[in-house]
């Protein structure tokens, strides 16, 4: 709310035209549900166009419930619920109706039918164990509409199969970059593209690797315009950013 | 060029209609110009939508006027160079038409009218030390004809200077968030809009923040959706990325 | 023991007043108890205001059991013993009187009246999966008397519900702010009180968050004055100095 | 503000009794001066109790001399600066009256009289050369009103030297344990006395230290009760938070 | 394919001794087979002297017996394949023809009789833990038709036993040197012998190891000229470059 | 062997008072016995005074027997095994006659006689979870008949427990100071002590003690003279070093 | 000198064939001449197949002009310094025949004609800034001998000039790979080529490029087989090595 | 002062033979004389066998002085002082008697014949640039009275420098081993002989090197017995820790 708004809504009080309790709900400006165990964030869809995502990792069954019941009741059609393992999933859908893939660990609680509309987001990984992270991606690049192509196992060290695939990269208009290891996957992808390039560290890779730290910096240093990183392992982050662009 | 593509081109080889020193000229894929200290990639503003920029921190005035020289008299109307010191900035300007700003260390070269244009871009700093960085990105970004708005010294220690810009940040397509020490603005900014945001870790601290490590870090762990990253004062990066996305 | 209560000391040595025997006792500046696997500090009620406290996760339920009873038949009336898992604490609870909490992993040995009266601590998490660390501060300040509100899941990526929350705040001679990932909970509040903060990283998170180091750099670097850090996970630490402060 | 505060303000709107403009101005939350190259907190005395503090390391002599001045104009009768240059401080000084210390390299604008009045905090020091960070702290404290004892150069090496000043210690009612190297004061330190430590490393030292991240992690790993840490060589960051805790 | 033969290829298109089809075929660089989860480099055996390897530490049991048969189906006489547990190995075996090694834990799939005839390869191992990574390396090597000589338990602490067998190292082509702690044999066997030192750091050790890093800078600082280095436990990419080298 | 003696043998050849045979085995420097998984240092009792010690941990209890049983068939007595297993200890006993400890992990095969009749060895820890390094230390002087006083948790955050031992530090020839944590033990007895001081760091701890890095850095750091450190968790090391300074 | 020859030696000494001197002489293993500041390896060009190399940095011009001169004066032609500065360079070319290449910073004492006749090595940059570290590797390669070609500014975020000289690359018997900030080159090369491929990581790059740590990481990853990693910076290393390879 | 020793002194003030002012004197611990800048440990010769030494890198000219001429003038007869400049050095000996070594930067104050008597230290480098850090051990080990041999430049690729100098190494009764790089001289050194090694890590080298960490690593994982590390560089702390070992 503006100091414009607020002087009119103000004026509003002063003249009578609303009252003052509608005011002070105006005022406070952003509510939330608080349910003990989290502080559900219920205008989130409207403030940030998108509804609260829930990350399974540090949550019980029981605690993953809780919220998406709260939600759904609420203003949520479905909710998203990343990093979820097998057997979490397999209770939840017990109260909850679930659609669960177990190679991303992404849950879909409610009635959810994907409309897969919005222009091209590609996903490319530099191997087949990056899959999972990239899986993560797409799933939510499609939970959020987006039309999603895969181009899976087209690490550096063969370039041919990157080349050969420049095609579907000219056609997107945001690029994920999946890579553990030496992480090079995104700086080359990112020259050979006219669009961002958002690049997924893996903590694929042994010994040097430390975990998905040479990835990291690997990415972070590209030489090619137009790249930007997240977190090791999001995919989400990635296929939620990649969302927000698209939709641009 | 696609399989299609090159089979049709083949067929007027195959019919005459096309010469083969014409032929192979196109199958040679993307080409550059080899002026001995560099190999100038003059196909790029086709291929990526922008000229090649000229990084100038490791290279001499020399090199400088050569390249851009070379530049400029083939395809470029204006060539920007990033890092470019007062010293080097006046030796280039005796051999090239440059305009030069101390601040954001960023020339360019040759006849220039930015036209800012593209909608909103909006760069915020968490304190008046991390404005060299966000002047790289911000002038990268009109360079590129992009329309933005510089909030500076808001850090999230006096957070009430954020949400009394909450509008400014409302309007953007895309944010900026640069900072040193903490780099919490980035998770801040990321949770109040509905925007893709590209963080920026700065330099700007001392004892623990590692030349930029602790901010860095922050940002990679942002907990709010639509976060990424680029390396430690990398200005021009987030610039251009943000361009790109102010695109689409 | 100074200069001037030694001198006057040696004079009633000096003049019969006081047995060598005596004296020598006096003299041992700081008592414990060697109790072969542990040498207590049986004075460290009387020197620092609080007795010992046994931070169990080195320890078998056995070790654990010698020293609390040792503790009880001397002078303590309870015992608080830290990082207990519920296993051990079934196996101490056998031999010893104990009241156990799952969340915080604390143990309170005797009989123990907690009673909560002295002015107002406030501690905050940036989400739920830090509640456990947050539950060791928080029971740790009770049980050394002080009131303590809980302000959970108010992240910096949705500032309102810190906002929101501002009167508490307001409210608090001391804050705990606990936080995973990039930790910039400690800098928003910081500069929201006037008070001392106490900021608790936890290993809260994953990838680049390298098992809390992210937080706790980013909380090491706040930009707000009037913040200090311990340990990584140590809610301990935190409960007992917001407890010394609340006392001054 | 809170709720009912605002329900009743708008009540007052509503029956005319507060004028709208009146209002706009108490909802508008925490102003600030936007003076160009910085946005000053111009309420943080009231809402945390001090003035905003300039640090001086990455301004020039010019923004320091504006930002001193606008504050002098408006409510601050002085003002502290840190981290200011013998050089810097000469160029300030010609604008403005200034009292300048090169060994803490801070200096106070406007007409100053400390009180040093508010019980004792004590300084401690590992050895000689962490005398300058020390005496940031110690001054810092002076400047808002605090009574400091300083007890330099009783590092753990020469245990004795901590043991002779026992009741200077324990006089205290905060210790700022100020070393570099191995850091191991803070420990010693906090285990002799019955009030908070407030540990700061210092980059004193070579090879191994790196730059004070050994005493750092020493610190942050403290067996005592009672010790939290700042950055690395934060003098003021120590000092200011002793006055907070010391006025409680 | 370079300029001239694509002139002279495309001549033959345009005088017709070339089909439109059949050129295209040509031009098309290097294909690959997309078996849905991974894109296996059919030409590699061709282009790099060696067919592609599959790393199994990141593939099930049945990932690896899809692509194994693909390659045997094709071109390959044989497959090797990395980093097989015992388990799995045995579910491999249950519908391939598999030869596996519980040291090494390398399996080779099909037909395979090494031969073993190129000049000398000496493996030389600091202690007997280093084992299993030294024979990862051996029998890659040994794959490509080495001849290997095992020197192991020569750690330097009892450089008699490495000078014992300088006439070995004399009489190498080329040495892999496996060590992990301190990871000094690669540069006391870089000094003895006048041929290529591939260095395997291991991540044997403990504590200040830090999971082979100790070894890792160690043997890339080496003093001794000739000696380069591969990732840790990286055995089968040392015995790889060993044979190429061995090869030259 | 030197120049001088090398003459004089030669001589001997030369006028026949050696022959040939005997010359060869003289010059062949320092033997060792090659069992296949080792090679064993036959002759290191002769030029170190020690016999070589078996490192447990990543030897297979098999592999132990055969080691020791053919140090015993040849000229040792008795055999030192460190970080051995319960488990491991129990089947190498099936074989070899052996003592274990279960605390140190330390096992001994053969007839054992320690003697302990070498001055006064005086090993500190900082805490209860420091004594298995502080054993394996212990029990590893002892073996080399060194007597030795322990003294265990006399931490310095109560360091009157470390001064009322003054007297049994006074009385070491050496002392070895194990601990974790911040690892400040050392400085504070190096600063009581006129003899050498070896510090064993440990990976007790959490959050920042990175596994015993803290410990580490600042034992590194200590400002203590007289004080060197061996690797994280190393009591073997200690204990062994602490032998051959009490030798002296 | 193995067994047997020992043998033969020692029997001519005992039929008086041989002198006793002689065979001291014979005998002692390695000879060096100890020059007081050094002692040079005079028989490493028999032993290693190249004369010692001087690595200029850490030494004075004096001490540079003492060494060469007496390697010129006993078996060397020419002497190969590394890291010379030009100012050291000219002042140790006053006494001293001296060839200097400001770019490498090599300098060539003595009479130097290089024959550059063995097959080629290729070497890579990924930028221009890369160059004098490539120039180091290629001046050092010349001096043994080889036939260098160099391809400089071939980085990865524009695959097509790396493409484009896939025919260079493929005629090489080793690749030299140079590069700083994300490292990638060398995967990408190591997977165009049949001939090994040494890495060269630079200190090229800011931020999180960590002075090379990027580089080194992302080399030490390398998904491509054939690849192994110098250290950062190490021009010679890398030339001296692809010399011995080429040597084969 | 034991316990006993204390009642006995009490006994003596109950019957009078001893004064109150007297026993108040023996029980005040360990003095120390506080000339403001710096608490000196005037006992320190009595507690610990060495008047204290002066690090003198954080100490101005001035201070040096002030704290020399205080030791002078009470009970030392010289004052070792470490790290000074050659201008400091210059500017101290205006106002002092000193002796200045500009290699090792050691000077020695007061009137001073140092005897070197004790037994032999053997103190080897590495290489020429580690002589500096190996000077300053071996004048501080002259400066208490030890037999110090140098053994310079006798690096572990060039192994048969060492055990060329095995008789010198063997005749030690500690060896100091000084190396930067990879740090491996310690333990090939460790395991030629008999007696303690103090290993000393020199920030000499580049790239991975990491300023000494490479060889400080190095060091501590070394698998010879009877090693122990001090802290990079730390040469003045081998060569106390070797004088004090050698007086066993």
């Amino acid at each position: 709310m503006n100091k414009d708004e607020l002087k009119s809504m103000l004026s509003a009080v002063a003249d009578g035209s609303l009252s003052v309790d509608e005011a002070v709900t105006r005022i406070k400006l952003t509510p939330y549900d608080d349910i003990d165990i989290a502080k559900i964030d219920t205008h989130r869809g409207v403030r940030q166009g998108a509804e609260e995502v829930i990350y399974g990792e540090g949550k019980t069954a029981d605690q993953i419930i809780k919220i998406v019941n709260h939600m759904l009741e609420n203003s949520a059609k479905s909710v998203l619920i990343t990093r979820v393992s097998q057997e979490k999933a397999e209770e939840v859908a017990k109260c909850v109706k679930l659609q669960y893939d177990s190679v991303s660990r992404i849950a879909i609680a409610g009635d959810y039918i994907p409309k897969k509309e919005k222009g091209n987001i590609v996903i490319a990984t530099g191997g087949t164990s990056d899959i999972p992270v990239a899986e993560e991606a797409a799933q939510t690049a499609e939970y959020y509409g987006n039309n999603v192509k895969r181009l899976y196992d087209v690490g550096v060290s063969g370039v041919h199969r990157l080349l050969d695939n420049a095609e579907v990269l000219a056609g997107a208009k945001v690029v994920i970059a999946v890579a553990g290891m030496e992480g090079a996957l995104a700086s080359v992808v990112g020259g050979m593209v006219d669009c961002p390039v958002i690049a997924v560290p893996t903590s694929v890779g042994y010994g040097a690797s430390f975990g998905g730290l040479s990835a990291l910096l690997s990415m972070l240093n590209s030489c090619a315009s137009g790249v930007s990183v997240v977190n090791i392992d999001n995919g989400f982050g990635a296929g939620y950013l990649a969302s927000m662009i698209n939709s641009r």
